[in-house]
């Protein structure tokens, strides 16, 4: 069986609760996310945020690539949002391998060469938090005026820690 | 005043109920959630995910692209997850544009030429659920025994419904 079916379920008791909520499409707060795909992180309670509040980006490691400034883009011209959070995290699953030795595992798993592709690992989190607010502060498709803070989530206590 | 400051207030409060928790690297359910980054959107309690159960990878639409693939097997090769899950919702962002309307858009507001670059705009929700689904199935670097599922999210009600 799949966890899907179980999703299903778990889905059924949460529309009673949800009951009907007509909130717009623009998130309340102007506020942009954009954090890691990681199962031990929960943006919305770990944030304070209630439905309709901001927006939430996550993808391997949290990083700042085309994909998410695409989105960010969306999110900014569309749905009119002007701040971004960049939320690492520690033990991040993107601290475990370098792209080398990726390759060759994917190579090894799946017959695909994926050599010379980055899949953007990193060592140090403060640096990568740095790291990916720069990025999104030099791209000419993020307005100057857009304010961009930056953190990392401690996985173990639930504590977020700013990066400047 | 930004919204992080906020959010730092509101984290405070969430670590007191964290306590300090050891969960693994690896999600407990094996499954990565493909879906969009909408503010009306909390993944965790629509779907009765507990912390550490799931991937949770978000962008604009919740399309399939090539950052998702790689976070995806990032998910699979060095965390263990064999099951995805494809969410789109109603309302979307993704579907309040087409591409050449957009690139104009950007091109007034930021001066900068998009023009041929795909911002993954769509118009049918179940449609772009199936085209996404097909995306991940045709890809070579997801295996093929890897259980691929898909729905919309209802933002009114919160209900999902699953595309097949």
């Amino acid at each position: 069986m799949s966890y899907f079916e179980n999703f299903m379920k778990a889905n059924k008791a949460y529309v009673d609760l949800h009951g009907t909520q007509h909130l717009p499409l623009k998130p309340k707060t102007k506020v942009a996310i954009l954090t890691c795909m990681d199962s031990r992180l929960h943006v919305a309670p770990a944030l304070g945020l209630a439905l309709g509040d901001a927006h939430i980006l996550r993808n391997a490691g949290g990083r700042a690539t085309e994909d998410m400034i695409r989105s960010l883009v969306i999110s900014q011209q569309q749905m009119g949002t002007r701040e971004i959070v960049v939320l690492h995290h520690t033990d991040c699953g993107a601290q475990t391998f370098t792209n080398d030795a990726f390759a060759e595992h994917i190579h090894r798993e799946l017959g695909v060469d994926v050599t010379g592709q980055d899949f953007l690992p990193f060592t140090d989190i403060e640096e990568s938090v740095r790291e990916d607010m720069a990025i999104l502060k030099a791209s000419p498709l993020i307005p100057d005026d857009v304010e961009i803070n930056g953190g990392y989530y401690d996985v173990a206590t639930g504590r977020i820690t700013q990066v400047k």
